[in-house]
C-alpha cells in the first residue's frame, strides 16, 4: 500500500522508524470550532468576563491533552513538546466557539497529531461543562492549517 | 451562572457530587466522521479489504480512548464502563469514513462524553495513519445522537 | 507490625483487601498552603481578579490529580470519586494561599488520600505558574481535617 | 502580568516556549518533611531496619512520581529525565521523615517540579502507609533547596 | 467466530457489553517466573536479606501493574480492584525467582487480566534491576491458576 | 552489591545517572510465545485471514505498551522511541503464538525494557482476546534475543 508509512510491506501497522531523520525545529497549527445555540453562547462569555470561565478550563485542558497525544494514537512517537498555546474565541456567527492550537517541538516528527489532540479535547472539554444547558452541540472542522519544520515542507491552508 | 452544574455559586469549577445520585444503567451514542478526497478513501477500503487495517486500528484506539476520558476532560467523572463499540464505515459520499461510538455504564452520570472521547480518539487516529497521503483532512460533525438511562430521560436526535 | 495495614504478617507490601467491607458514602477534607512574599501573593490576586489566573489553573490541576492518586501511590485502592471542589484563598498574613480540598466517594475504602493529593497538586501548580518570580517559595500544613463514613469513625481536626 | 511566564500578554495560559532555549545539564534538589508523633516514626524505624518498608515503598513512589510531573501539572514540560534519587531519613528530633530528591537531564527547561513532585509524593505514599496509625500527620517544609544548569544561573539555599 | 467474545458477528473488536451481569465477588491467581543464573540469583537473595531490595521493588511495581491492567490491554473493562498481594520467593531450583499475584474485585468481570499483568509487570522489574549483571534471564511459565467468583464458575490448575 | 546499578552504596533504589552517558542510536529485539491448544491457536489464523484480527490487536497494544514502559518499570529511564515493530506469527509446532518486537531510540540507555514490554503486552492481549474460549494457555520464553548500540557493545542470542 504505497503512501500508507504506519504499514510495513505486509500491510502490519508499525511505529515508523525516524531513527535516521534530523532533529529540526517542527511548528504544526490546528484549528476547530464548537456549534451552539447563542443562549449556550451566552454562558460562556459570561463566564470569560466574569465567573464560571468555560474557556479558561478548555485551555487547560488542552495543553494537558497535547501532552498525553502518544498515549492516545497508537503509532505516534513520543515527542518532548516545547510549546503549546491555544486560543478559544467566542464567535456569534457560528454561533459557538473557535478553537486555534499551535505546537512546536526539536524532534524528527511532526507535531501536528499534537496540535489536532489539543484541538479535540478543548471542544470536549466545552462539551463536557456546557451539555447541562444543551445536548445538541456540535464539533465541527477540525483540521491542520500549518505544518512546518520537516522533509514534506510547508503545508499552509489559506484562509 | 444557572444552568452551569460545573460551577459553584462563585463561578468556581469543582467536579458535581452525584452521590446522592442513584446507580442506573446508561447508555450514550456519540457520531462524527473524517472527510478526504477519493483517493485517500481507497487507501481505507483497500486495508479493510486485505491488509494495512487502518479501521481496524482506530477502532482499538476508539475503545481504549474512552477508558481515558476522566483523564483527559477535567471535570469527569471516573465510570466503570460496561461496554464500548465502534462503527467505522467508509462512505464515498463524503467521501470518508463515517464514526459511531457506543458507550454503557452502571453509574451515577452519564456516558456522553466516554462516546464522544471514543469517536474524537478514532476520527484522530484515522487522520495520523492517512495524513502521509492527505493532509487535509478534516474532522466534523461530532455530536451526541442518544443519551439514556438517567434522571434527565431519553435524548435521541432523529436522523 | 501492629497496626500497618500495608503490610501483612511476613512485612510484605500489599493493597489491602477491603472486598469484605460495606460499601458507605465517604468524604475527606484536607488542605494546606503555599508561603510565598507579599510580592508574589499580588501576582495571584491581580490575576484572580482580573486574568493570568494562576488560582483557577491550581484549581483544575488538583481535581485532575484528585483522579490521578491511585497512579501515584502505590498500595492506594482505585476509587470512582463522586465529587471534588478544592478551595484556593489568597491570605496575606501567610502570606500565601491556602488550600482546602473536599473529596466525596461511595465506596469501600476513604478517600483521604486523594484529598491530600488533591492539595500538593494545587500546591505543586501553584509553585510552577509562580516560580518565575520566585524561587523560595514553600508548601507547608499540608493535612487531613475531616474524615469521615467508614468504620473507623468521624475524624475531624478543631481549627 | 510582568513576570509570570506561563501567561501570555492576554493572561491566557500557556505551555512557554523554550524551543530557542539550549539543551543543557540541568539538576534540581527538593526537601520536604513529614511529621508524626514518635510512635508511628517507630513503625517506620523499626521497618528499615527489619521488614514492612515504608521508606522503600516511599523512594520507588518518588522515583515513579517524578516521571508522572508533566502529567500533573498543567503548564510543564515533557522532559527526559536522567537521574532520580530520594533520601529518606527519620529523624526523631521532628519526630518524622526527612525526603530529599535530587532530578536531573539534559533539556531546555529545569527540573525543579520534578524534584517536588518527588518529595510530594513520597510524603504522600508514607501518610498512606502509616494513617492506620495516625490520622494526625503533617507533610511539611516542602521547598527548592537547589536548581543549577538553566539561564537563571545557580540558586541554592542556604542550609 | 464462535466462542470469542471480544469480537462481535461482523468480526469487529469490541468492549464486550456486562452490563447485565451481576456484580459478585471475584479472584484470580496468577503464576510466572523469571529464570537466571546462580550467581544473579545470589544478587537478589543477599539483597532480600539486607540491603539492594530487588524483590520488594518489584512487588510495588506488580501491585501498580495491575492497576494499569485496563490501560494496557486494549479490550479489559476498568474494574475497581479490592485486592493485590504478590508473592516473590527465590528458588535455586529453577535457579530464580516465582512470581504469584492475587487479586479481587466486586465487578462484572473477572480479575485474570490484572493478575496476569501483575505477574509480567514484577517479572520486567525484576529483569531490569538485574539486567547489568545478566542479560540473558528468561521470563517463563505465565499462566492463570485460579480463578473465581464468574458465573463460568471455578478454575483451578492442579499444580 | 556490585553490579547492581539500580542500588546505590547504602543499598537504596534509584534512577542511575545517565547524564554524562552519549546519545547514541540504540535498538533491541525481544521475543516470546504464547502456547495454547490446536483448536485455540485456529480461532487466530481464522481471524487473520478473514476477520476477528487477534493478532492485529495485540500488534497496536505491544507498540502502545512499549510507550509506556517508563510509566510501569519504576527504575526506567523515559526514552523518545523513536520505532516499534511486532512480528506476531501463528506457529502450529508450539502450538500457539511467537512474538518478536524490535525497538529503537536515539538515547542515553537501552531500550530491552521496551522491547521485553511490548512482547508481554503482546502476549497478555491475545491471552486476554482468547481466554474465553482457553483459561490454560501459557505466556513463555520471553528473554531479549538483541541489544546494540550502548557501551556495553553487541548482545545478540545465537538462535
Amino acid at each position: 500500500m504505497t503512501g500508507l508509512s504506519h504499514f510495513d510491506a505486509q500491510g502490519q501497522a508499525h511505529m515508523v522508524d525516524v531513527s535516521a531523520k534530523p532533529v529540526t525545529d517542527r511548528v504544526a497549527v490546528a484549528e476547530g470550532h464548537v456549534v451552539m445555540t447563542p443562549e449556550t453562547l451566552a454562558h460562556v462569555t459570561a463566564g470569560t468576563a466574569k465567573k464560571g470561565d468555560v474557556l479558561g478550563i478548555a485551555r487547560v485542558a488542552a495543553i494537558m491533552g497535547a501532552k498525553r497525544t502518544s498515549d492516545l494514537i497508537p503509532l505516534c512517537h513520543p515527542l518532548p513538546i516545547t510549546k503549546v498555546s491555544v486560543e478559544l474565541t467566542p464567535d456569534a456567527s457560528l454561533p459557538g466557539v473557535r478553537i486555534e492550537a499551535t505546537v512546536k517541538t526539536s524532534g524528527q516528527t511532526g507535531v501536528e497529531m499534537e496540535a489536532l489532540t489539543a484541538v479535540t479535547t478543548a471542544a470536549l472539554t466545552i462539551y463536557d461543562m456546557l451539555k447541562a444547558v444543551e445536548k445538541s452541540m456540535r464539533i465541527e472542522g477540525i483540521r491542520v492549517v500549518l505544518k512546518d519544520g520537516g522533509k514534506s515542507g510547508r503545508y499552509e491552508v489559506t484562509r
